[in-house]
């Protein structure tokens, strides 16, 4: 890296340090796209970082999360904490335009120095975007955030384990969204916290609120074992209902962590998580760097002609671009 | 790996080359479960395999895929050629009595010859799934299958991707799921082939067949440029109505794929998500083979207690297992 690079680097750490939103929202620009300078950011400021407490927020797309996550920075900031948000979007052609409605509604909090947020999009490549969210969430716990909500949209995979991450995972659902919906969930169900049934002055809200606990029930014993039982907790994001009970909920989480120690292992989840992502982009990386497109693409060739089979074509591929014998 | 592992290797090869269905299944148990093995077993079959069609069916669960996979395969054996079937479980504690089910009523197909069905669970590690159907796709090619269904229901990421590497994509849906069901199919969307309203029988399946049109609509440049645009088939997987229709589709759309040269794109693409898996599986192995547990659980403990940053951890663990400098 250039050295005029590397100062300017510095410069914008420095600039974030001292509360510059523009500095860190660059930082935050570089660490999404440039896999070298994300590198030496992170370096330089994982010792400031750790402070954050991370929020995932997630659950099908139409349940309210952007109104409900607009109260809750609200909520937050009677406490004078700093807020910060990254939402995931995902990209896709049909869904654009109305999630990029609910982002403009919170973008409002942006003129509040003690609000950060940011949109990711998946941009095809979902490889990255784990990475990218964790260097983002780095960028954000360093400039000072108290509190950095995550929000999915619970579809992919990638999303899913995105918000696991989280210390607290919030799962957001709304009622009558009948059975194909639960079971949709089913994966989400496990990694959530808390959960919200939102729009909760819907006739079918109880409802929703008490197949939930049935489903709870099924579980009792994990949950004693576990110290921590998910509440449900019924909100209307838009006349503010519940608003306050969901942040006291994650408080009483934060507590539970805290004190149980569980916060000590989410964060080495987190740590190995990230380890593992690292590793397999520098792979990437390096066989991108050491093997001609050419090269790649008549290897690949001769896998579909049935010259070559895949585990020599990854072989030979491991030993040319890592000089690692298999 | 012992001369007497080998031995039996070649063995079960050879007696699957005669259709003995007991060694594919034992072929493919291998190839799920043991890494070494698995090499072993496709660099060995990879020369008889590429004969195979395969064809992905996805879509959200309730969309009764099992009983219109239950009519395709009647529909395909009519012809006299052999099927295979791999149904991917998502592992869940909330779904997993339904979807048993759904199989118990497809594997009275086992008894016909000409038909092998094969379930693949998840069992927590994601990361293998895609590697592991792969490869029973390659078992049941040198079998002999003229056509594989790959049944996935398109909830994850991964079962997205799994079904991706499909020559045909059918993504299944049924009428009255509403807006929401409508953003989560948004990235499958993208992928399909052809699309099938099941339980067409149903009073709003016009008007869903309707939205689907609509929708390809937004999209007629597209189509043009690719030269096929998803035909959208209406069916009663109960009663077999539109199942000889959906069959003609697959096979319309197989020559579109010959006639065009895109079969032989499909096929590399393939190929190359198959070698990015064979590589990324083979560091996870070595990364476990070099370092003891102890040593990468105090390495991610001192990431978590800010010691030592993520990048940093990676670079180290890659020279230490890998001898590779970052």
């Amino acid at each position: 890296m250039y050295p005029v690079v590397m100062k300017m680097i510095d410069d914008l750490i420095e600039r974030m340090r001292r509360g510059d939103k523009r500095a860190t929202a660059r930082l935050i620009t570089f660490v999404e796209n440039d896999e070298e300078k994300a590198r030496e950011i992170i370096k330089k400021i994982y010792g400031y970082t750790g402070k954050a407490y991370i929020v995932g927020i997630t659950g099908p797309p139409g349940a309210g999360k952007s109104t409900l996550l607009d109260k809750l920075i609200k909520e937050v900031r009677k406490e004078e904490k700093i807020v910060g948000v990254i939402a995931i979007d995902p990209t896709s052609p049909f869904t654009g335009g109305a999630l990029l409605g609910d982002r403009i509604r919170m973008q409002k909090h942006s003129t509040d120095p003690g609000v950060f947020i940011r949109s990711m999009a998946t941009r095809g490549s979902l490889g990255g975007l784990a990475k990218a969210t964790n260097d983002a969430i780095k960028v954000l716990d360093a400039y000072g955030c108290d509190v950095i909500f995550v929000e999915t949209v619970g579809v992919g995979q990638i999303e899913v384990d995105i918000v696991k991450t989280a210390d607290t995972v919030v799962l957001t659902t709304i009622p009558g969204l009948g059975d194909d919906i639960q079971t949709i969930k089913a994966g989400l169900m496990e990694i959530a916290d808390i959960f919200v049934v939102n729009k909760g002055d819907k006739e079918e809200a109880d409802r929703t609120v008490f197949e939930l606990k049935l489903m709870l029930d099924l579980e009792k014993e994990k949950w004693k074992e576990r110290g921590w039982r998910p509440p449900i907790i019924k909100t209307v994001a838009l006349t503010n209902r519940g608003i306050p009970e969901l942040w006291k909920a994650i408080k009483r989480h934060k507590t539970f962590l805290e004190e149980s120690g569980r916060i000590k292992d989410k964060r080495r989840f987190r740590a190995e998580e990230e380890v593992k992502t690292i590793i397999s982009d520098i792979i990437t990386g390096k066989v991108g760097k050491h093997m001609k497109r050419e090269e790649i693409y008549s290897l690949i060739g001769k896998i579909a002609e049935r010259e070559l089979d895949p585990y020599s074509a990854a072989e030979l591929i491991m030993e040319k671009t890592l000089g690692v014998k298999v």
